[in-house]
């Protein structure tokens, strides 16, 4: 008889800070035995953790190459079964763009009792981090979050997207800015509409870029942004602060 | 000469257990001298405040009449200006459906300092809480939050949400609830698309229901379902857990 309480916890780190992180979130890894912890998390929030914790490291970076996902999942399913309890620690919301569901659906189906810990994901607080409240009575009534590429090669419907004129944010979506501007541009939606660009959102190495939609490729370009970043696109970007995070070493880049 | 520090902290306290709130939420409730708090927020989180205190109750309902917001705003300006450090605590995210924008734009304009500090958004984290990923690579690509209205009587384009084939989770749309349903089928969605309806997700008074698209109406009705709700649609409401917090009064209430 298998044990009535939570085996694995999987749990959202949230979007960068390592404070953005939730009580529940910060309970359940004080509880654990073990914790595989993605990349992207901030090694600080492993002070929650008990002192005799195992701390794994399972990073894995985006992109459609092959992945250690199903040895993620063995990993975890190993360690429960050993009785122990374990955490996995993953940026943002494990359920949006996280692959949280395959690795819940993967451990019930072993018999594993998985308990979420929802955390916050990026395409809202990384936003609000650069002053832009995603929705907003007069400017967006509703916001979007997609990634700018699905499963390996095909496309969102850029042209129902344009169409909806709600803020749009844009998960791993940098290295096909260029694209990305083009495909909505050329789907309606204006070459001005005020837009954005924002690396490691929420942590100390923050940096973001506004321009135009049609000039926000180049601004990122021109700014040396890198992955991971989020683009917004839509009215409220209009309330983004301006982009003075940049270094002078980033205003010189600019400016070759 | 004002000082340099946040006069103001806009804090989400997220989608309804008192323990889904940030540690960043925690340390600045307990910097407040004066806690402005919402009718929908547990009032546990208020433990993280310090002893002296001021706790003011400015709850307004949802809905297109008349509400206090004026009267919030010039309150937060007020004690602001008395040189207290406020805190504003509501529900959910304040940037996400909580006019958190036109509150930090009052504030700024008149010169007051505020600190946005992101909270989990019920649309994500109250899936979550019955089982659903809001994205999966399989199933939903993406996803839509959305309000039942827009601004006093305006509807969303229904056909545009439709047609794109991503989780669509609607706030504050309950009460329309039968219209929403028909509206995305006229538009093209699925009749049989599984849908569910949430009321007071992730709190201890939370009950749900899961029925395809065209019979969601009448099962939140025979559930007697209540607002707060949230509504979701989408191919990934089919991981949902069976709706089985009803109570045998609600069952009951179901046959009659």
């Amino acid at each position: 008889v298998r044990a009535p309480g939570t085996q694995v916890y999987l749990i959202g780190a949230g979007p960068g800070a390592s404070d953005l992180i939730t009580l529940r979130a910060v309970r359940a890894l004080a509880r654990a035995e073990v914790v595989l912890i993605d990349d992207l998390v901030d090694r600080a929030v492993l002070a929650h953790c008990a002192v005799a914790v195992r701390i794994v490291a399972v990073g894995k970076r985006a992109g459609c190459r092959s992945t250690p996902q199903d040895f993620i999942q063995r990993l975890m399913l190993r360690y429960a079964r050993q009785g122990r309890i374990v955490a996995r620690l993953k940026g943002g919301d494990p359920l949006v763009f996280g692959r949280g569901g395959e690795e819940v659906d993967f451990l019930e189906r072993h018999g594993i009792r998985v308990e979420v810990v929802s955390g916050l994901t990026a395409g809202l607080a990384v936003p609000a981090a650069i002053g832009i409240p995603v929705t907003h009575r007069q400017y967006a009534h509703g916001v979007i979050l997609v990634t700018g590429h699905t499963r390996c090669g095909g496309e969102p419907d850029w042209a129902a997207l344009a169409r909806l004129r709600m803020t749009l944010v844009i998960y791993m979506g940098l290295s096909r800015i260029e694209s990305i501007a083009a495909q909505l541009i050329a789907h309606g939606m204006r070459a001005d509409a005020p837009s954005a660009a924002i690396e490691q959102g929420t942590s100390s190495a923050q940096r973001h870029i506004v321009a135009p939609l049609a000039g926000l490729a180049l601004a990122a370009r021109e700014a040396r942004l890198e992955a991971p970043a989020l683009i917004v696109v839509g009215d409220v970007v209009a309330f983004a602060r301006a982009s003075e995070r940049l270094s002078p070493a980033d205003r010189a880049a600019a400016t070759i």
